[in-house]
């Protein structure tokens, strides 16, 4: 369960007297997620996610909310920020940075399929062609220069099989850079979990807390890596039938370029690495008061090796 | 029916492939509306309506977008202007200037009761509240300059009585300025068929297109003389019940001043004078290619009437 700095009704009825989404009606906490505290809030105007921030970094929260803000305002079916009445979306509550912002409907789903994986290719598309025009700049807080301090911190516990798997793929990874590939705004964590379906439609993309600048093409290879598997649980390799569902959802809104469909492989690659990474750190480097198990790094262990030894993988 | 630029379904395909919501699935024209051409758009994101404006000043129109999107980002339900790939509200569209907006669910009441006088009172006053922090200025369009302006254009078109009864009113409100009242943007034109319901909630507040910057208190004005009245067609004076209610919650988010208290029978006049005048003017004087039938002056003129005659109205 993940609220580490519990709100009361009381606190929640004082703080919204500084929005104008009317009257508390219902506090719920969420039990997903790792990095902060969520709520479900409803007052009598509608539904909202209350998040207080627990330790991203505050110079980069308003990058992450006027995101969510720009792509909203584009019609993207992204968490909307609420501003307050000082007309800001950041505000504070119980000492931490807080946002309100609209909950959208629909549920995640655990296994979707070639529609759905279509479905989410056209929305990252429009995503991506959407956020051409978002002005503000994060670089991915979990790019390379992270992969490296991150690779430094959890080597001594990692077996000879598994550094040397790793050494070699930074090594290769420091080969393809790809200065130029069309980059932008990505959510750059585009889980399973964190998109929403409501008969067969995506209705909701949320959690933007891990967006940044970076390669567009990487969010569809963090994408394909978690949706486009033949089996989650078994057999790690990308079913030809999904991916091509993804890809070609979006290359239909946007064409990729030549150079884009010659660093497919090399991107797949990038993200399970950065994945595998994540975990290995939050496993062996649990931040104090972690309320959440860390997610097993062997998962991406294994398909960094997959991607990292099958032919290059088709563009659809 | 109120469309006077017609616009086809591949117009429409083409036009949206300049925003991020998707393939167009419908489109309908709406039927309602005088100033505008409006339709009802879905798409595979949403629902949508899009707006062509036909003599709105060009000038004016980021008065009215921005205004939406301020108040939809503090949790009003207003329709919530789509940006295009450009980052811009407005667009063109068969030469006309065009924006897309949220299309809000509900649908409005002929009959509100007291629940939802209630209901639009709060939104009322939330409105007022988020207001203060938006930062574009556009005086009433339809304020006290306009005023003078209709009232010589309608002149010749009234019999002894009612110009009596013009030149009287004119005389009394300019007596009456109030530099005084809080101000802020307010809707200026919430009648009932602007407003939408469901299941007892208010839900969405549309039509934006008359705001402009004057006493907060007109808003309410404006409202009691439509939604409060004893019996619309046959009994124009205040439903005790029904103002209370309105007022009340109000009130209780954004206390009346001691002046607002005193200005609540002179602004019911003023709301009662503006659309009279403006009916007046959309009777005797309408635009070439109109295509709606004018309101009813003199229902208005009943009203100013009443007002005018009553004694001061209580404020609740």
């Amino acid at each position: 369960m993940s609220v580490y700095t519990p709100v009361t009704e009381a606190q929640l009825a004082d703080w919204l007297r500084g929005y104008s989404v009317g009257a508390p009606a219902a506090l719920e906490p969420i039990e997903s997620g790792i990095e902060n505290t969520n709520y479900f809030v409803t007052t009598s105007q509608g539904r909202y996610v209350l998040t207080l921030f627990e330790r991203l970094p505050a110079g980069e929260l308003p990058f992450y909310l006027e995101l969510m803000a720009h792509l909203a305002r584009h019609g993207i079916p992204s968490p909307a920020p609420i501003a307050d009445l000082s007309d800001q979306y950041l505000s504070r509550l119980n000492g931490k940075p807080a946002a309100l912002v609209t909950r959208l409907p629909g549920k995640s789903l655990a296994r979707p399929g070639e529609r759905e994986c279509a479905e989410l290719g056209a929305l990252l598309a429009r995503m991506h062609l959407a956020g051409r025009s978002y002005g503000a700049y994060l670089d991915n807080p979990r790019g390379p220069k992270w992969w490296r301090v991150a690779a430094r911190a959890v080597r001594p516990f990692l077996d000879a099989q598994a550094l040397a798997l790793l050494d070699e793929e930074l090594r290769f990874q420091s080969l393809y850079r790809f200065p130029d590939l069309p980059r932008g705004p990505i959510h750059a964590d585009l889980f399973r979990d964190n998109a929403l379906f409501d008969d067969g439609r995506i209705t909701g993309v949320i959690d933007f807390y891990f967006a940044g600048v970076d390669c567009l093409l990487l969010d569809l290879a963090v994408c394909a890596n978690d949706w486009c598997l033949v089996d989650a649980a078994r057999d790690l390799r990308l079913d030809e039938t999904k991916t091509r569902a993804l890809l070609g959802s979006y290359t239909a809104l946007r064409p990729l370029a030549a150079l884009e469909r010659g660093a497919w492989p090399v991107l797949l690659r990038a993200a399970a690495l950065r994945f595998w990474l994540s975990r290995l750190y939050d496993l062996h480097l649990p931040r104090p008061g972690m309320l959440v198990h860390a997610h097993d790094p062997e998962h991406f262990r294994r398909i960094l090796e997959m991607r990292s030894s099958a032919a290059a993988p088709w563009v659809g």
